[in-house]
């Protein structure tokens, strides 16, 4: 019939050799990049220039691929985050691998929608799915979805439990046709992102009542029983419990079995927040301390810190699949299922998440856990946790340094002391030393406030971390806090 | 100090040679694949043992990278949803490109946060915004953010417009504090996104209010103007209303300039719904479709679809900055942010959407725009809009066809017709067609339900496809349907 017009064009290389051979120089490089890490570096401000090329009108004409891999190898390549690099133990970012990074690119060539359908990349999201189900020992009925991190999977746990412990018909409804104001449950440590799902919820932050902790950083149980009382007689509906497994500012590990225990009785959902620490479960020996996890009726969990993804993949699992599904699944006429074809498949992950369009980042994780086994990610996770107490005892050694937390896990929160300075000039004073710390490109670790002091924290998820990692942070915190001191003309 | 412990492990290759090497063969393979596209199938149901292949318990020892490589070329690559190949035009799924799909091993490299910081992966997305904003004529104080697709989008845009337009402090005292309840409108034709954000969001989808659309399946204004009197006189509290540009049943555009004109007078929130349709403003010839998009209070649209990247990316614009800002900022004091060093930066993405945690999914758009350039991209939309028209035609000239819409954009919705057959008959008919043309492997059309007719739905975003294509997608519909006829004895 109609022949195709010559003038038809698409986006792909006028050249596939050309491009073949784009493609092997980035591969050297990314691998020569990751290699070489500990020459540079963990962090550098960027260069003027680089800042400058990144502001621009959008670009009109083309540019060839070359050209374009230039220009990102000369302004942004030079300027990550630090991540990756041996040192940084920053907030809590994983690093990655270069498995990892490979196995985006085959995803992205696949380039699948998750959302539904019936093709290979669906089953191997459920495969994932299924292994962290029997690690964390869900049981077999339990479903989950990978999200794009941490704060999603928390939402997505807290949307189930809304929808499904509501009075009323709340997706319907909505929460102005609430017959009494629902409120559920956190530790004062808590992630930012409970609190940011009360507010996308429509719960209300004042709703998620945060209970006092103890000088573990623990939940304080009896004050959790009180508040749920106190409220039930003021009228509110109490909901659900949040259980920290490894909360964000000290590592700490709330009484999962205790609050199991409560939701149980008071019939509220519990579901536990385990960003990083529900993964050292992966290890036989640190394992007991996330005990009464296997309980939760919902767990949210990322991949991209402790088990060392690239970012971004989050999975939250939930203990019945119904309530899961019950939860989000809405089908409009385009989206029905088909018994065959591409529109086929039993299992359409859109049901259980907001996501309709979804990508493949299950790949990395499955190729990322055939390549290591389970053993080996449980080997490296409790050697974070060993080197994290070797840093404790190095802080503890070191006579400058003063540790504010206990260390259960793998986050160390100390400062720089200096005799006779009080509380808010140390404050300062470490801010300071923490900054200069960043410009040396030594080590990075971020900060906290614990109590109303400023503490530099470290959080270690790192794969690439040595011992002597460590002793050269110590070394270097301690010279640039005695230099500061000198400057400042103070305790000398 | 103390050595490094002879023990300690990494995940790092331990032949660095070898994973270049892998490396190496991943780009030939993938290139040659997308290369080979037409050659091969475009969908085809997974063999049983690749199914059973995924079947696993969780491994706990290691697999060379050589080993996982051959794993995932056996059992997974060859079973695609098919939405890369040229005769692919299901749901509205877009296709990536190879440089696309080399971004995203270059960001898994560098694998940085863009939660926050100083580095350069944050002022790639910073500039990717700017862009946006400059293309889809938004104000200088606008603010922008990308997202894993358009339901988050439209999710993002809703929150800002519900924690801005409420009556009382939502984000603290949750939506059962309201003193009326609050609703919003959309069209029939709304994206599914719209009513899960409603049931998210806690406002419940009975409050968002369907408006009709007329014969071009575009929002019949005066009923949305009756609607928001009604509401208003039964006391409830109007907050805001979505404009479609692109529907994804029909690809309707709503009057937008319309309903800029009602939310201006009604003072109510404009939010634009512009998943594919707002792409055509790249084109100067079809910007018009659009017009009064560009008055948007916030607009939500995709990357991964019409512009081409791979999945997962979409964008929301939001017009004044503090609007997004004051919607979801929320700095725990692990977060503050520093005046230097890699916690410095005063644009912190995690103040502007839910995700703390956010990957580099900047650079695939950086790096493909700079490489084709705004002029070709409208260029491809044009002629995916043009290629579009020419079904259409081929559609009207045949004679066992029927086109059941409008089509005014890039999506066509026909029927194959048997004389005599009534409505339900010819439903379980055309679905039967659809399935058995999934299974041949020539195209890959999907569904929809329009007024109770199921049509087969072909939606356009294909950078790939050619005429001689849709040629073929026609004479195959027509060829299942003449066999299906005669197997089943009838209209013959």
């Amino acid at each position: 019939m109609n022949p195709s017009s010559p003038l038809e064009q698409n986006l792909d290389p006028q050249n596939w050799d050309a491009m073949r051979a784009l493609g092997h120089r980035m591969v050297d490089d990314m691998m020569t990049y990751l290699e070489t890490l500990r020459e540079r570096p963990v962090w550098q401000p960027m260069a003027d220039e680089a800042r400058e090329f990144l502001h621009q009108p959008p670009p009109m004409t083309p540019t060839t691929p070359e050209a374009v891999y230039a220009e990102f190898t000369e302004n942004i390549l030079p300027y990550p985050l630090g991540n990756i690099h041996p040192r940084f133990w920053g907030w809590v970012i994983g690093t990655g691998t270069p498995m990892g990074a490979l196995a985006e690119m085959l995803a992205a060539t696949m380039n699948p929608n998750l959302g539904g359908g019936d093709h290979a990349a669906n089953q191997v999201e459920l495969q994932v799915i299924e292994w962290f189900k029997t690690l964390f020992d869900f049981p077999a009925e339990a479903s989950g979805i990978l999200t794009s991190g941490g704060s999603m999977a928390n939402t997505l746990g807290l949307t189930v439990a809304r929808n499904i412990a509501a009075e009323f018909d709340i997706r319907h409804e909505g929460l102005s046709a609430a017959p009494r104001t629902m409120r559920f449950y956190a530790s004062t440590e808590a992630h930012s992102s409970v609190k940011k799902a009360a507010e996308m919820l429509g719960l209300g932050s004042d709703h998620l009542r945060l209970i006092p902790v103890d000088e573990n950083f623990e939940m304080i149980i009896p004050e959790l029983e009180k508040a749920i009382a106190e409220d039930r007689a003021a009228g509110y509906y109490p909901f659900a419990v949040v259980g920290n497994a490894g909360t964000v500012n000290t590592g700490a590990v709330d009484d999962l079995e205790a609050i199991a225990d409560i939701c149980q009785r008071e019939k509220l959902w519990f579901h536990v927040d385990g960003a990083f620490g529900a993964l050292v479960a992966l290890s036989p020996e640190l394992k007991p301390m996330v005990k009464g996890m296997e309980r939760a009726d919902s767990l949210a969990f990322d991949l991209h810190k402790w088990l060392y993804i690239p970012i971004e993949v989050g999975c939250v699992l939930v203990r019945r699949e119904p309530d899961h599904f019950n939860a989000f699944a809405t089908r409009a006429s385009y989206l029905a299922s088909h018994e065959r074809g591409a529109a086929g498949g039993t299992h359409w992950f859109s049901d259980y998440g907001i996501q309709l369009s979804r990508g493949f980042r299950a790949l990395k994780v499955w190729m990322s856990v055939r390549e290591h086994g389970i053993e080996k990610y449980g080997q490296v996770i409790a050697q974070n946790v060993a080197q994290t107490a070797y840093l404790a005892q190095l802080v503890d050694a070191a006579l400058e340094l003063e540790r504010l937390a206990p260390v259960p896990m793998n986050i160390v929160c100390f400062r720089y002391v200096v005799p006779g300075m009080d509380d808010e000039a140390l404050n300062t004073f470490n801010k300071e030393l923490l900054m200069r710390l960043h410009e040396s490109g030594v080590a990075l670790p971020t900060y906290t406030v614990l109590k109303g002091k400023y503490v530099i924290r470290v959080a270690h998820v790192n794969h690439r971390s040595r011992r002597e990692d460590f002793d050269l942070l110590v070394e270097t915190v301690v010279k640039i806090g005695n230099e500061l001191k000198e400057a400042m003309g103070v305790g000398a």
